[in-house]
């Protein structure tokens, strides 16, 4: 599924991250709005899901609420300017909440995966956002990205490949961008 | 907040039910294509929630995708014929969710709050219902629930009283037919 991208993959892996404590608050602070823009596009997809797969959509929903909530427990202000790189992000997210239900199902599961890699390679496993890593990083969460997973894989069938190595490019693209807001 | 129909709730709980279950199994037939409304009612709500009110929300989904996978698993056949009466409690749920946020959120704490009511008078404790009742029964989807009237309570003053009262009375009406088809 990676064909598209292995070089940006292996940029957003490596990228040369100092970690500072306080960057890190703003770039947490601008994880809100892209966080709250996440969870408009999962709701999005929930209107269209069928049965077979609501359930791991609506666990991934929970998490992401309960990921707003953390990030409001760290004292994020919600209505923080939002930076243009984190602008550009939810502007392709929302682009992408108006392909069809399988595109948005497989880009949910890449927008994860791609965000849980970068986060493992980039923070350190000690520190307040220690919590949040415990959650994404705890079975239970990591059982409902499988079964994303296999969803996600039971529509590939259906995808143009050309189509979704072009937005998988541009979301990866994102990602390197985001994280380089901490170089 | 039942100051509008105190009658038609003791004509609910006091329906004469003759429990059958043949016909009980027509019934939980009959409430899948409901219960589905009841999760686009509840998608819908979810669009437009604010951060504080999401969690239960969402809880509350899952609950309600649950019961349609329990539904599924007694053999029920989502695409039966819809009975008129379901019909009609469908069509009142698809206009209420054309109401403003405040309207459908109070609106889902009582669709929730009679149709409980109304299972723990009418549905015996045993039987292969056993495991749907001890759901709902159950701590966790109380607490829930508990959390989901103190925002449909917050919502309140924000609510046309006369408008509220027309809709829970025609709510209730609904649930009376509804059991009736147990009559």
């Amino acid at each position: 599924m990676l064909a598209c991208c292995p070089q940006a993959w292996e940029v957003l892996k490596g990228l040369p991250i100092r970690f500072d404590p306080g960057r890190f608050r703003f770039w947490l602070e601008q994880d809100y709005p892209f966080v709250e823009a996440l969870y408009r596009y999962q709701v999005g997809l929930l209107q269209e899901a069928p049965q077979a797969h609501r359930f791991p959509l609506v666990q991934i929903l929970l998490a992401t609420v309960e990921e707003l909530d953390w990030l409001l427990a760290q004292g994020v202000d919600p209505k923080a300017p939002v930076h243009p790189v984190r602008q550009e992000y939810i502007a392709l997210l929302q682009e992408m909440g108006t392909l069809p239900y399988p595109y948005r199902l497989v880009f949910l599961y890449f927008l994860n995966r791609f965000f849980l890699e970068a986060w493992s390679a980039h923070v350190p496993e000690e520190g307040p956002w220690e919590e949040l890593s415990q959650h994404w990083m705890a079975p239970e969460f990591q059982a409902v990205l499988y079964d994303l997973e296999v969803l996600a894989q039971g529509q590939l069938p259906l995808l143009d490949r050309a189509r979704l190595a072009r937005y998988l490019e541009r979301i990866l693209e994102m990602e390197v961008k985001t994280w380089s807001l901490l170089l």
